[in-house]
């Protein structure tokens, strides 16, 4: 169709999507919940599929969604990203085509309710996530969460910005600062405990935000992510995403009020969006482990 | 226009809705959030409105939401009830034309974290609701909650149902039953404390959802309101919306493995879908409380 | 457990919410497309499977989904009024126990691209909507759409509305009004053709929207719904909620700029909600229609 | 805190996100809508603001969200591409800190209803984006489109691909394909029409869906992608993300009903994911357009 074109296949990947497994395990009468979803995406020689629909080199889809159900039945689930690397690593190898997997994984928390050791409340503290990669040349493990919404209250401020023409802005010495936290850690080494890892992380950033006197969000986002480099050996970089949810003081004068700091307006577009990466000088080259 | 047609205007109300309000209060260093979603309607004499477009009857939803803010200074906020109560209480006396007010608010919960008594993480056990009605004939207060996620991994069964010959179904006796329960309750009279019942209210849904082997998720959603009217007598009825968050057990036996209740696809749609109320029977009319 | 409170059961009904069907006819080389979101609760003698957990009078949900599909195939999709219809009567004579029927669709509209006759792009143009009832007593039919969403860009004020201690807004002579239409409408007898009384309808709210000039939200809506009777005689009454979308013009004069109608703010929330119903005044007794 | 860890940052970047900006401009009686949701991302000498919370090099994200509206008076505001460079040059000139400007705008279509010249519907047929990136060395432009839903009723087949233990998808000759199209092209040179340019990538897209029989929905993806090189000279690379909304055939045996490609359930989760890139041979290095 375009050979005086020249044109060419690029960077391409495939695989399922979303897949939602949900595993439970009996001890008697306490039961466990691990609630997953699992996205995989396999590359490597695909370039005849693309030009000619020739499919030999093409695992479906819907493969990779019944390995995934199966793999839960077969090797069970505890941390996800040993569960991802499991998966991974078979993908990587599961046919002559395939040269790379790449597996993501969300995970839905539940908490115990009643005293039977079967029912569950599903907790809203943020989601975990993680994606690995895995190819001849190597594993990359990439963990983290979304959706943790934080506030401080007090101790947050802004001054002594930049001013051009169009700011108005005022400065402020007392502010809430509030964000919904997307952070993404990548890990130099596998940790002993995944699990445990994930914990001492998330906790390093809630101590982080909790406990810096904010100048700026990025300061912010720059005590959190060097938090986690303190508290957890094994990781060299952290990403962090923090959206700035505004709260604005209204304006209750022309009521005869005052506002001190005491009636916000939650607003929600546009936001302030403040992105980041702390890491390790001695970190080790990423390859494709942010892809 | 349509004078030959005899046209004329039915129920009608109108207001601001999803003013979203947070209220900070520091005492000390223990601070305090109050995080709301108001709506409010207004209606009474409208008919010039809609058919000339004679706004002297409007108040309009600009200042209700000024009223939002400025009573959330005023009066403070404690129990959503009260508030919506206080506004509510206003809009009806607010003018001459307005001979009914409607006051929804629904309430995000945030939990301490860190030692410094201002920081915050929003929680995500549901959202705690109330819709309230006042005008001259009375008072109505509905409380409730949503998005309240639960699962019970067992203790459910679903047998000896009808069959015609679009069923297929299998009966079964233990699945997983898992629902987002959406609930409201009225009250017959205000509770000494708002709080306390909604307390108990949502600690009654929890206990008996864990508590109650289920043949039908009807069976459980009437053991659900039962529970909340035995253990708050201020209520007098409780609607109840419980979708059925299938979990199917994925069959494994193409790949050689058994699934034993153990692993499972967590479908989204379509879903089952139970709607019921459960009232005391000396319940006294419920006005406009549901609209 | 709780014979001595005198608890009883209240409306309920059950079914399969949000069965996504699509039906694809293929005439020659001119495909069509029917896409439908299907919905049915059925209602009658279930006191014991609450209070018991006696499925014998409970036709499965998962049957009623079944029956969506059996009946797509056996009876074909044309309106989707008299698709609901013939799933209604068949459900409320379909088991002893059940009394009563209820079935809403709502239909996504794709339109042709390309000349095969075979290929579709999914309109955006608000869904189509129907709710029927059906029980011994009677059939009921509402038809509608929703997210169909509208500006006008001049052709509206906002002056001469009431005033109070709480009311900052200004009188506007020219705004811009926009809104997202949710209209339901009822009919008193059905129509000969569904189709087209849908599109009069539709075409008619339109029609209104933009030809009338808007002293208030309120009287565009009851411009709106007039003009839907007047062109549609087989509708008795018409139910609208119209959020208001509010666009604020922005203050551009910290930048030395004039700001004529011409730089607008969309802002998401709080909103006006405009909510009223329009009917004949000889419309019939609406019976379950709206539930 | 950390200098014994030797932590440094990465890279960053902060703005504002999401800014909608409307402008309505009126020749006569015939009203134009833009309809815009802006976001700006600057990036620069940030280190001191992270590491101290010296704030001078940070010009505020509110200030960012001023200029747009005061841009989008004093410039007008046509094609988004233009409207984007035009922000993005001055950002990354406005101040000494500030080395790189991000811009990305959605742009949200409406088409005119009515007889009056400034009444509108909004369309639903996908969403026009765009990216843009400038700094002292160059400028680059990435545009594009989403939320295009498409659909072939026929035409498309699947077949002969790779089979492993977990493999048990049956091949099929005819089946319904649809997607949602999210697809970006970055341009060698800017175009000399950029409103034309996108009409004609935008069909190259619909053409090639349609028109292309489907052996893969890969092969469809590099079909379109091709497509939009060969019609747009100045496009050089073309990135697309095609989720296979999965349209199943329901098995209608049970009911003594067969199924040839009429009756379908259109899936949600999971999906294919389909990613790939199209590019020219000689396509310029990407420089940060995609980032």
């Amino acid at each position: 169709m375009s050979s005086s074109l020249s044109v060419v296949l690029g960077a391409n990947r495939y695989g399922k999507a979303e897949t939602r497994v949900v595993r439970i395990t009996r001890h008697g009468d306490a039961h466990r919940v691990k609630d997953l979803n699992v996205s995989t995406a396999l590359s490597g020689d695909m370039t005849e599929v693309h030009l000619s629909g020739d499919n030999s080199a093409v695992l479906p889809t819907d493969t990779q969604k019944n390995t995934v159900y199966a793999f839960a039945k077969r090797h069970g689930v505890e941390a996800i990203e040993d569960f991802a690397l499991l998966l991974a690593r078979h993908f990587a190898g599961a046919h002559r085509a395939v040269r790379h997997a790449r597996v993501a994984i969300e995970e839905h928390d539940w908490e115990r309710i009643g005293s039977g050791g079967y029912s569950f409340v599903r907790s809203g503290r943020g989601t975990r996530t993680c994606v690995v990669h895995v190819d001849e040349s190597g594993e990359w493990v990439v963990s983290g969460l979304r959706n943790l919404v934080v506030m401080n209250t007090t101790g947050s401020e802004f001054r002594g910005f930049a001013r051009d023409e169009y700011t108005t802005l005022a400065e402020t010495g007392d502010r809430v600062l509030a964000t919904e936290v997307a952070a993404s850690w990548r890990h130099a080494e596998p940790p002993a405990d995944w699990d445990k890892s994930h914990e001492t992380a998330c906790q390093a950033l809630l101590t982080a935000f909790a406990g810096t006197y904010s100048r700026s969000l990025q300061q912010t986002l720059y005590a959190m992510g060097t938090r986690v480099l303190v508290d957890c050996p094994e990781i060299c970089e952290v990403r962090l995403s923090l959206p700035n949810k505004h709260h604005f003081a209204v304006d209750l004068s022309p009521f005869g009020l005052d506002n001190e700091g005491e009636i916000f307006l939650a607003a929600e577009r546009p936001y302030g969006l403040i992105e980041g990466t702390v890491l390790r000088e001695d970190a080790p080259d990423p390859g494709p482990a942010w892809e």
